[in-house]
Formats: structure tokens, C-alpha cells, sequence
């Protein structure tokens, strides 16, 4: 039985072999064309936004075992161009990272760096243990990757105290203990984000937690919830363009199953090797998961080059008379958006695992603790009907780590349930960004809680569209998002420099 | 070198042999009397008070090694006497127990009991693991404490994470999800209440953390602070008493050193065996600063049987001019009242470490994150002066142990820092009590943090007197503090349910 799981921004999606189902389809399976895509910022601009520093971590903070103690070596990147400085309190921004290198999601987090001028803010991004450059067991990667022993430290609530632990001794080296600290984060950063300003209020001041599907747990946000977001985003370009591709599953299967079906396949999609139908469903299903989640009104390039507003493209590439009837060159069409819109690939690999953004860790916070439901597909899904089913994440997860999935820690941990009940009289300094085109909005907190935790919802908006670098193109709701970010955040620390000023008096 | 550790309720103090320092006491070092105390509760009426249960609770909830998932058996007591039941969402009001057998504390927390008929409410008293009958590694307590392996997993996040998880799944058998949960505690037990409460705002609507030292970590509480309250406590009830013991040390010490000296020493205390005089300077102090924290006004036996406010029956026994101008009879007449109050014993074993709460634990606690320094001494101190030595603990931890102190884990995770501004508007439902007898409330919240963030303080109280059971001989001030905390925990149930109606209404 081949299992296997792969996943980008928490999604997980289990992949098995036709003899165990064949109308399972990986949708979110990341897939990488041949021609690389290029990074939107060059290295020389790299290197003007940050300085990678590193800081002495401790391996685990809750137990005190001798291995315990042990430190690992934790990324950093820091920017002080626009900071104020100790002497004048001046408040310090803090990424905190997600499941991938903090590079990747420092560059693409230009809100930090275009608002620093105006608070004169310090910004410190910091990469999750176990990601990118941060690898306990002496960066040894492939050690520290290697059982469940050793990957056994890579837990959110780890992470978490690791920002607390470096944030704390970087303000006292910074002679900053006073200067306010705001948490920032997208995706699951956005939930860690959120996560440390509740449990860490004596850390950061406040939080900006940009797509945080913190709800995304057990029954409290619908399995349906995720590829009904997606179908409606297809739907609501054009009623064609979903009927196509919910029509296309079948076809696909059928096709794969005749004899010389597969090259007829391989001939549509650019195939470059032999693969199976199931994997070209995996792929197809991947380039409408991301492109809706990137639905960006800019050309942007997060998860691959992509023009604005990709999923009209999308569907434009499938209405368009010019393809003519066939169902795979229109969905060749439409893929071609997502996977070669630099034009430069000439064939496809679908089974591609390659992850130039080192997300691999995810596989196994998706069989721990980030137990978030997203499979399912109801009677009027974008994708073929199926279940979420959690015995097939136990069994893969047994396989691959031999490790069992704790669907009830996140809950027990960090709430979720009742939110608007348990923190309308707890808490504060919280802003939940959603955008209602992303696939992920379904699990994130979209009604305000009380005067000072608050959801922003822009009906227009993607995946933290609200954290990227601003362009000329912006459409307006996306400058007003920002504009009440940015004076929200103005409002916490208004209010921190007077309690300062209230205590220095007393 | 002989080093030895003794706590009770957080004290930590290092004995040194007197080639190392003779003028260190320990001045709060636990030592029993031959003859037992009996307890308060006799059997029969501990059976009316509760029933004994057990849940399988997880190891390591941070970590997910194989051996995190180890469980082990966490010992709970219930009274559903008075709970009015999941029907009409009655509430749950649970003890976080603290760093000893839980029947222990739950027989000295009346206050539960007591309001129980008027709250409805279902009383749990969960015993903190490694404690008590809560020993992982198959309740085997020598295996569970024979190195840092296995002890390492003894935290306080991960006592507040078994309570947590048991309370959820409690509640979740019970079928009483949307019952409110309010956490108790006193002393250790009271930090995990506020802890709770502020951790798991999704768990529990409130808490009373009743002597909750929170602020006794680095900086923020003055290592002078413990001695100068007993001191303080003394010198209250008369300068002469507080004169005599203040100048007995160097006596005791001149005479240990005479030829003949211990033999003074020995009849003069009724000491059973041979001991030295560092050993009697620690039987005294321990028997002035636990008389200090227990100075109850009405007779009480936590710690020993005592008088109503033992304090100033010490005093008076000292001041008594009938015991003449002798310092050792003086002295053993104010020991006499902690240790000897029933009249049963005939001798005193001075380096008795018999242990009959089974707090043994703390030892390993307080070489870890506990790092609460209570041991210095000033010139005004009752106690010799002596400087908090950070460097003692981590000789001692180190020899006992192999184990480093984490001196700044607890303000990391909990902060203590600046909490007026850090609490201000955060947080919210809990109340401090603390009686200004009790040398731990200088570690304590003293001051109103918010609306809802409350400080209680008597001036006449000592340790947790609130929780305890009330007396016909209690004094007003006490009455009108649980009055008090009595009509603040109702109107949280009573905001609680308004909540809960108009999220169903919804």
C-alpha cells in the first residue's frame, strides 16, 4: 500500500494507491513546475531587508529532562534601519514563523518592513524550530527529521515559548524592556500569532494574526468548509468554468482507465514522465486549492508566479471558446496559470516533492497536534465527493512516524470552542484578517469579539493578502484593510506608552 | 560536604555544614514531632467529604516522543453533594492541587465545601502529578524520582496542562460542557489557579489563588521580603520577643561550641538524640516562620496543631516572666507551642525529615523553575543576617540533582514583571487573597489590577486562611473576606450565564 502526505500551509492530504480509492484525489498536494520559479526579490534587495542572526534555544522548555537542556541554533532576521531605539521605546514588530524558512516568509510579509518608517519599529522575524536553518541535533537536518524521538520537540507550544524565551533576552540586550512588543503573523504563523499574544500577554502588547484558521479544530469549523470556499470561488467567476471542472474528475478517471488512455493524458498535460490519473487529479486539484488561496488582485509570486486575480484567468483559460470543447486542454489551460506563468516549463512532473520553501516538517505537526479537517467535498463541491476521514490520517500517520494524532490538544491548549463567549471577557490587542476568498477563511475568526479583538474581513481578499507588499495596482478595500490595521496597532501602543507613563509616575 | 534541601509550600533552604557557614540557618525546614498529629477530619468524616477517583492522563502533553505518551494514573477527588447538574449547567469549581497528597489540601479547604450548597456546585480537587497517588512510570514513586529522566517531567506547565485535559474530559463525561469551571488554590496551588485562569481562559470563567506567591521570582519581590514579614509578624506582638529570639542565635551558637555546650543544648530542648546546634537553629526558625505562616486565628492544625494566633502565644510564652531570664527555656517554651501543642511529646528529633503530606517533590521543583528566593536577611531580621545565595541552589541542585536552575523560565512563561500594565487590559476573573501575616504575601498580589482582576488583603491573615474552614470563633474581617469572595465568584457565574443565554439565543 503506498501512503503518503504532503502538504503546504497546513493542508494534508493523503494519497493512496487506486486499489484503496480512486476517487480520493490529493488536492492540496504541492507540486513544483520544472523551470523554477524566479523570487521576487533579488538577493542585493534580500539583503538590504534583514540580517540573519542566530540565538542560543533551548530544545524543550516544559520538562527538565537532561536532554532538555539541550540548545539548538534558532534564525532569526533582524531590521533596525527604521527603529527608534531603547531610549524612546520605540516598539519592536516580531514575525512570529511559520512551518517553512523565515526568508520566504519574511519577503513576503512587506507590510512589516512599509510600516517600520512610520512606527520606527525594530522587526525581528523568527523561524520555527525545526524549519529552514533553525534544526535542533546540531542543524542536522536529516537527524533531526529522522524518528519520532528527535521530531518529537517540533510542537506549537515549543515554538511559542521560543519566541518568549529570544524576544525576552533580545530587548534585554537591546537595554528595550520597555519598548512594546506586536506579534505579526500569516497562515499558521497567524495562529501562533494570536496563540502568543494569549498566552504571553507580558510579551507582546498585541497581534495581528492574518489567516488564521485558529477554528479549523475538531467540530468547530465544517470539514466542508475549505473546498466549499474553493468551489465558490471558481463558481462566482463563472458557473462554465466550475461546471467544467467538476465534470472533469470522471472524465479523467475514465480516460486513465482505456487502454493508451495515459498517453492521451500525458499528451494534454505536458506530461513529461509516466505518472498515474491519480496524480494528474493531485495536480490539478493542487493548482485550484492554491490559486484560490492566492487569489491575489496583484500578479504576486508566494506559492508560484501568478498573474492578478489568477482564478478568473482560470476560468477565462476555461471559457474561452477558443479551447474549443475539449475538457483537457481547458484544463490544461487553466493549470497552465498556476504552474508556468513564466512560460519557461515544457513539461510537468506531477509527483514533483520537491519544497524550495523546506515545509516538509508540516507532515508531522499534520499527524501531532494540527489535526484541521479540510477534505471533505459535499454534493456540490469543485472536487469529487468524499469524506474527511480521520482513520486514514491514524493509519498514515502510524506508517510514516509511527506516531498517533492528538485531535483534542489544540483545543485543550489554546480553546476554540464558544471563542466569542470565552474571550468577549478575556484578552485583548488581537486583529483576526480574513479574506472570504481563501480556502482557510472557513476556520478563522470572522465576527469581532469585543472593542479589542477584532475581525477584518475583506470579501475581495486571499490568503494574508494583508501582510504583502503593497503595489500601484492595489485595489482600494486592500489600502483601507491596511490603513485600519495600521491604526489599530497606533492604538495599542498609544495606550501601552500611557499605562508606561502612568507607572514611571507612581 | 553535607548539603541538604527541605521545603515546604515553595521554601527551599540549603544546610551547609558549619565548616561552610555557620551562620546559615534553615529557617524553614520542616521537621516533625515524634509524636504524630492527629488529623483534624477523622476518617469516616473525609469519606462524607469526598470520593477518590483516577484518569488516565497523558506524560508529556508538549512533546510527542513515544514516551510522551506514556500515562500514568492522576488521582481526583469528587463531591457531587450539592451539584445541581448538568441540566441546569450547575458550575464545577476545582482545586488545582498543589505540591503534596491532595486529601491534605482538600481537608483544609472548607471554603469549597462550605459554599458548595449555595453554588451548587461540584467540588474536584485534582492532586498535581508526582505527587500523592498521581506518580507516573506505573505509580512506582521510587522509579518516578530516582533521577531527572524520569522527574524531569515534574513542571508546573505541565501540571496546569493535566488539569486542563482531565477537567475537559470531565466535564465531557458528565455531559456538562457548558458548566462553568472556577479554579481554587492556596499557596502553590493558588499560583496554578491564577495561572489557570489566565493559560486556560477557555477552562475556567475564574479563580481564587489565595497566597499565590506569582511575583516571588527574579527581581520583582526583594529576597528580604519573607524574613522581614515574620520578623515584622514578631515584633508586633512585642519588642522583648522579638529581642530574645533575635539575639539567641549567637547564644545557641557560643554554647554548641562549649565543651559540654550540646549537652546544654540537648536537655534544655529535650532533644531525643545527639544533634548539632545547626540543627536546632533550624528547628527554631522552622518552628517561627511556619507558626508565622499559620497564624490562624483560631485554633487550626495544617502544618501542627496550634493555638489561635501561635504567634502571640509564642510571644508570650518568651515574654512570660515566669520562665525567667533563661533564653533556652524561653525558647523551648515558644517551640513547645508549634511542635508540642497536643502534649504529647516527650523528646524532639531535631533532623526528624519525615515527610507525612508527601512533599518531597518540591525539592526537585524548587532546583528547577520554583527559583523563589525567601533567604535573606537583613540587619532588622529576626533571623541572622545572611545574603540569598543563587549560587547555593545551583551547588545543591546540581549535587542532588545533576540538574541547572532555570531562574527566568517562570517569568517567561507566566510573567510577574509590570503586571499592573501587563494585566491591566488582559485578563480578567481572579481574585488575589492575601493575609499580611503571611511572609509569602510580600511575593503576592497586594493591589486591584482591574475591574475584575482583584486584590483582597487582611491585614490580620496568614497563609490561605480563607480557604479554610470556618469556625463560630472566626473574627469578622475573615467572615467579610469570604463574603466578599463569595459575592465576586457570584457575579462571574451570573456574567457567565448571560453569556451562555445569549450565545443560544444566537
Amino acid at each position: 500500500m503506498e501512503i503518503r502526505i504532503l502538504l503546504l500551509l497546513y493542508s494534508i492530504s493523503l494519497l493512496y494507491s487506486t486499489a484503496i480509492s480512486t476517487s480520493k484525489i490529493t488536492h492540496r498536494f504541492p507540486s513544483s513546475i520544472v523551470a523554477q520559479p524566479e523570487n521576487k526579490l533579488s538577493f542585493s534587495t534580500k539583503t538590504e531587508l534583514y540580517d540573519e542572526k542566530f540565538f542560543t534555544q533551548i530544545l524543550d522548555h516544559f520538562n527538565f529532562h537532561p536532554q532538555s537542556y539541550q540548545t539548538f541554533q534558532q534564525r532569526y532576521l533582524i531590521n533596525d534601519k527604521y527603529w527608534g531605539g531603547p531610549n524612546t521605546n520605540a516598539p519592536i514588530f516580531v514575525y512570529t514563523g511559520n512551518e517553512g524558512e523565515i526568508e520566504w516568509f519574511a519577503q513576503n510579509t512587506g507590510f512589516l518592513f512599509e510600516t517600520a518608517p512610520l512606527f520606527k519599529s525594530l522587526l525581528i522575524f523568527i523561524e520555527h524550530r525545526f524549519y529552514g536553518k533553525s534544526i535542533p541535533f546540531g542543524g542536522d537536518k536529516e537527524k533531526a527529521y529522522s524518528n519520532s524521538s528527535t521530531l518529537g520537540y517540533l510542537s506549537s507550544t515549543q515554538a511559542l515559548a521560543d519566541y518568549a524565551t529570544l524576544i525576552i533576552d533580545l530587548k534585554h540586550n537591546l537595554s528595550a524592556t520597555d519598548s512594546p512588543v506586536v506579534a505579526f503573523g500569516g497562515s499558521y504563523g497567524g495562529m501562533l500569532a494570536a496563540w502568543f499574544r494569549l498566552k504571553y500577554p507580558h510579551v507582546a502588547i498585541g497581534a495581528l494574526a492574518s489567516s488564521a484558521p485558529i477554528l479549523n479544530f475538531e467540530n468547530i469549523t465544517s470539514p466542508y468548509s475549505f473546498n466549499n470556499i474553493i468551489t465558490q470561488d471558481f463558481r462566482s467567476e463563472s458557473e462554465n468554468c466550475y461546471k467544467v471542472i467538476k465534470g472533469s474528475w470522471q472524465e479523467i478517471e475514465e480516460t486513465a482507465a482505456k487502454p493508451g488512455g495515459m498517453e492521451i493524458l500525458k499528451k494534454a498535460f505536458r506530461i513529461c514522465k509516466n505518472d498515474s490519473g491519480n496524480s494528474l487529479e493531485g495536480w490539478l486539484g493542487t493548482a485550484y486549492t492554491y490559486t484560490a488561496m492566492t487569489d491575489y488582485p496583484t500578479t504576486s509570486n508566494f506559492l508560484n508566479p501568478l498573474p492578478a486575480y489568477p482564478v478568473k484567468e482560470m476560468c477565462k483559460a476555461i471559457d474561452d471558446p477558443k479551447t474549443g470543447n475539449n475538457t483537457f486542454e481547458k484544463l490544461y489551460g487553466a493549470a497552465n496559470i498556476y504552474y508556468n506563468y513564466t512560460g519557461n516549463a515544457t513539461c510537468f512532473n506531477l509527483d514533483d516533492d520537491s519544497d524550495p520553501h523546506g515545509l516538509g516538517g508540516w507532515t508531522w505537526q499534520a499527524c501531532t497536534e494540527m489535526i484541521m479537517q479540510t477534505d471533505g467535498s459535499n454534493a456540490e463541491s469543485i472536487f469529487p465527493e468524499s469524506e474527511e476521514s480521520y482513520e486514514d490520517r491514524v493509519e498514515f500517520c502510524n506508517y510514516e512516524f509511527k506516531i498517533e494524532p492528538r485531535p483534542y490538544w489544540i483545543t485543550t491548549e489554546f480553546g476554540g470552542h464558544n471563542i466569542q463567549r470565552v474571550l468577549k471577557r478575556f484578552g485583548s490587542n488581537i486583529i483576526f484578517f480574513n479574506g472570504l476568498r481563501d480556502p482557510w477563511s472557513g476556520g478563522g475568526v470572522l465576527k469581532d469579539i469585543s472593542k479589542s479583538i477584532i475581525a477584518i474581513v475583506a470579501k475581495e481578499g486571499a490568503h494574508h493578502v494583508d501582510l504583502r507588499f503593497s503595489t500601484d495596482e492595489d485595489p482600494k478595500w486592500l489600502r483601507e484593510v491596511r490603513r485600519r490595521e495600521v491604526h489599530i496597532i497606533s492604538k495599542w501602543l498609544s495606550q501601552y506608552y500611557h499605562s508606561l507613563a502612568d507607572s514611571s509616575n507612581e
